[in-house]
């Protein structure tokens, strides 16, 4: 496979290549890991790419990568940029006939990512989207036991998602992460709330099943001088009946990164964060709750399939991240080899979830704007 | 003291006489325990009292006992009848000169409460509402703590107060609980948020030391046929500029009474859960996070002076109930001994909290029924 | 009933205070409350007794209270004086027909608390004996639960119980606790494993149901000049081929008093510690883990019993205390009227676990000091 | 490098690819992976092995590979293979100049343990004992803190290491873990204490730098027919004077794998357990006891270069394993590149503490079997 960003100094490239080393099935050999050109021959090299696949240009890369013969050809490419180069390197490699791996927020607007499921259609390639929560064996749990129906009707969605971080004008600094990801231009339309309100929502709507139909948002600007919401809320109403509130900040100062779900039906709720990974909480109405632990021998086979090591080996963010590629890895040779995937190793992010997570995105900063209570959600 | 309702089967009736009775220094000696007259005598009988202090009518019990001889004279009643009986018992104690003790909500109405206040400032009386999650010692600490500034300026705040109990139509049952609570005509204009979302309401104000000054709420009707609210969440705005998430539900089935409240200053956090209530969480952008334990050495006066035992002693719910009483009686007594009552004393809740929570109710449900999104928060 | 000791800056006295006004079923009428008559009379006046039943001599109490007409007569003294003023009281309070709680260890020597069980045996008087631990509900929970065989036969216990105030030469600073309790003339053979290894071993017993026959045990004097045990292990071996360890250590810098006990069966385990003491861990060997809470409908009736408030009110030490001395007075109540007390009633400590734990000092000193592996646990 | 075991159904084979593929500074290129020649060639093919280094030998593999050219030449062969078989690969190796990574216990017994530190002062190479857990950046943590000095001398250590997966008699079912870890021909002298028992004597060794110089164990059969130990304990007496208990057992129903240190100083202790393995707790006398969090900006350098991802992020036991890896490659790396490797990548288990958990496993069965109390530690 290629890479597009990532270079040595990026966050979530470097994730990504811990995460598809680990189980041996992916390589890494052509790269185009930054816009400059030093830092992407330096990098490159680093990698240990051959010379005549570090390229300085993602395009040039598509282009000569597309021509390589059969056997060196690439399966599919990484997509590791900022969010406002996440689209037009898609677009291009899909035309090219390259899978695509594209971190989340999928594209800079909702528009580009109605697009990008166009051409997947006209294309018949893949696409993974990273929304890593969902690759935790006991998010799959959670999911697999609210769908068996034990728990009756959902009733009551919490999804939360605080961080610290950003508690300071840290931008200024010319911190990196900070800079690209508080600006409009890189960032789109929303801050906080597309950094990790999408994730947020993702985990929510995967986990039930359900689908958003009406949002009530509030967003800050809590740290002066930033330029995008670093703080919100949004109560929402689901397309059951149910409903429920999200929160994401990221000025909740001494928070790291402890996403949480709790999801209650008639009989009982479910509770997952994931500061506490392999563990699914079962609470019901009238008998002791329960502790789901991955690596167990009870476990949904969507949840087995997760798990790398027996339980009482915590496996984290990186065995989470990790099952995504692997997933993609294994629907693609399946593919390849013309046999039907396991549903099991179909149950990753793709291009639907990427376009719901712009709506969503979309639709809070509308929300947050409005004074009118309550928004349809728009897709 | 004396005591109107809270007869031999009734609920926070006993809950009072275990709290107060912890001291020893608070003696029960007179009541008007139900209003059913059997199980008035008979609940007088089970408690020891003396036969002509077993009333069956709370008029005839305060008539009697304000003519009693100083020495036998009661020093203040209580009163912990459903929310529609706790007005007038209130209004004509405080008239024969009895210093009240009153559970939450303080009154039926936001307009009663404002002439509790009057007649408390006529009288010189005192008043103590039962708001009992303020009596535990790490409320107290994290409420100084954050007056101290070491987290600098507050700017969010999350409170909850999940229950699962009323997740089914508990009340066609008859059970006595639920058939008042969710009756407008006893509970009041709201449901969860008047039983419990008051107490998440009053929690977040007192350790913050803020007021709400505008709302967005969302409340529900999970259980058909329920004639009151049964869950619900509120954006909330702060005086200082800090905003907020207010939940509280009683259908998150498989939920205890879980109360939690975090807030987030500029340098950190602090969090504290009901469930592991001698424990205090602080925690800081940039260095280690903090557990302040009940019964130590290091915690302010507030906290010290609220603790039994010494750290390891877990002290829960009722400990935080006889604190209540403990600071009312010791408040009393130094107004009736012509001392200065100590700052640590008089940190009970009152009627202003009283009038706030009235204000709340009154507020969360009109906002709830509103298709304004945010509403000033009117007193 | 009258109290011996706990004069008013003692520790444990005030604790019982607490634990016995609770209910409401017990009054402290009577006291010798310290040696020092001043502080014995100035104690007294703080907790309103009547002047005449202020006593500076405990002889003179037990026999002017003797005399007392049938309607003002004590129905049991409490003994809570350091562990050398436990036997001589307590014989004569037998004597003298009242009924008798005593603080642990029970006597100085084992000898004495053969001495006693004999007297109660002769006089058919009771004495509760204060292993607070298992006054938890979850402890008896959890003594039912395996009871019950759901576990099937016990294979493995670990008892423990860390401590860090005696990690510094507190006695040297004339500090009251630390002082008797680190003097072999006041405390008996034994410091930490005295003071708190016989609640461990206490606690061990009584939730598994079985019996120490052998122990190998290591005891150290950790902090330099103190005179008696800081700190020890013991291997045990019980009646049905079960093994185990025990710890206790009063130098575990950082530990405030966290009691744990797990148990180990066939198919599963228990575990309960007392910093989350309404909580008990069942633990299977193929099936999720369950968790057990307090105030819920799902215990035995035993566990029940020993709850006051519904399921998310935390109860703790001083309820666990409060349920010691209730089951105390409801017995006693029985007996006087003639009545069969329940099972669950009876389910409170007394000569035998006295014995047991006496025995256990004697035995674990020995084996501490011996060089002999294993030893016979004798009584 | 090469690998010896570690077939496609063995477990820790697995595991040893899962930990050196995920920083794609390893590569696998040969193995000879099973004794069965078909399932060596099966697995060799699965993991995209060229067919000229699938060996079904490993003698035949050491062999050829030391034939090949300095650049197609193995950097070091792993070998994963049941204890029985740990010495004869791990000697010739190195004889063929291959450094050695080898799975714990290093060898059958210490006397080959003490041969294979002479070959390795006589070769120069190197050798990566794989003791997981101090892989863990907590744990490294734990390490520097202690030996800062800041809880002062160290008194008192804890070290406890429940497993349940051994509660019944599964080697009789055939399952391939089980069998031979309970063969003591395939084994070794020592069942769980040689499994697990070794793991939690080097992480009490590792932590607090000292060293154990005196024992006095229990070792239990308790599943009947079982050929060696599955539980047991030791008392502890370390160089410096401490004292210490080491629990191991694989009868613990329920349990899954969760590793715990608590270590004491005179001014606090330090805690931490692989169930939260990204969590240390330092707890202190006088003070709040603090919560270090891996990923953050205020850990030891050690810490901090075996973290991969910021706070919040959980890292697990393939991280952990991943680091040991890690470390050897980069020291290998720099001895090849005749650089100065860091003192924290040297900060790995290598043949000393093999030696130590021979010496260990060797001791603990003598003291298990003898009627003496106290023996002497010896190597």
């Amino acid at each position: 496979m290629g890479m597009i960003g990532g270079g040595k100094d990026a966050f979530i490239g470097a994730v990504h290549r811990l995460a598809f080393n680990m189980d041996g099935q992916v390589e890494l050999v052509a790269g185009a890991l930054s816009v400059n050109p030093d830092i992407a021959v330096e990098s490159g090299n680093i990698l240990y790419l051959e010379q005549d696949r570090i390229y300085t240009d993602y395009k040039v890369m598509l282009e000569k990568e597309a021509a390589m013969p059969a056997d060196k050809r690439l399966d599919f490419v990484s997509i590791v940029t900022p969010n406002f180069v996440h689209f037009d390197p898609a677009m291009m490699a899909l035309d090219k006939g390259f899978n695509v791996v594209i971190e989340k927020p999928i594209t800079f607007s909702l528009e580009q990512a109605v697009q990008l499921k166009e051409k997947l259609a006209a294309t018949g390639l893949s696409l993974l989207l990273c929304h890593t929560y969902t690759g935790y064996p006991m998010v799959k749990q959670a999911k697999q036991f609210l769908k068996s129906g034990a728990l009756g009707k959902i009733r009551k969605v919490f999804v939360e998602y605080p961080q610290g971080w950003l508690s300071t004008f840290l931008e200024k600094t010319g911190q990196a992460q900070a800079s690209w990801r508080t600006d409009p231009k890189k960032s789109g339309a929303a801050g906080s709330m597309g950094d990790i309100g999408t994730h947020a929502f993702n985990l929510a709507e995967y986990v039930t099943g359900l689908q958003v139909t009406e949002m009530c948002a509030q967003l800050n600007i809590v740290v002066e001088g930033r330029m995008l919401d670093d703080d919100g809320a949004a109560f929402l109403k689901f397309n059951n009946g149910a409903t429920g509130v999200l929160m994401a900040t990221q000025v909740a100062a001494g928070e790291e990164n402890n996403v949480k779900i709790r999801v209650y039906g008639e009989k009982g709720g479910i509770e997952w964060k994931q500061e506490d990974a392999n563990t699914l909480l079962v609470k019901w109405l009238d008998k002791p709750a329960e502790i789901y632990r991955a690596g167990t021998g009870y476990l949904s086979s969507f949840a087995s399939h997760n798990c790398r090591t027996p339980a009482g080996h915590p496996e984290g963010y990186l065995e989470a991240f990790a099952n995504l590629y692997r997933n993609f890895a294994l629907t693609l040779k399946a593919k390849l080899n013309n046999e039907t995937p396991k549903e099991e190793w179909l149950d990753f992010p793709s291009v639907e979830e990427g376009i719901r997570g712009m709506a969503f995105i979309e639709n809070v900063v509308k929300s947050g704007q409005s004074n009118e209570k309550w928004m349809k959600f728009e897709v």
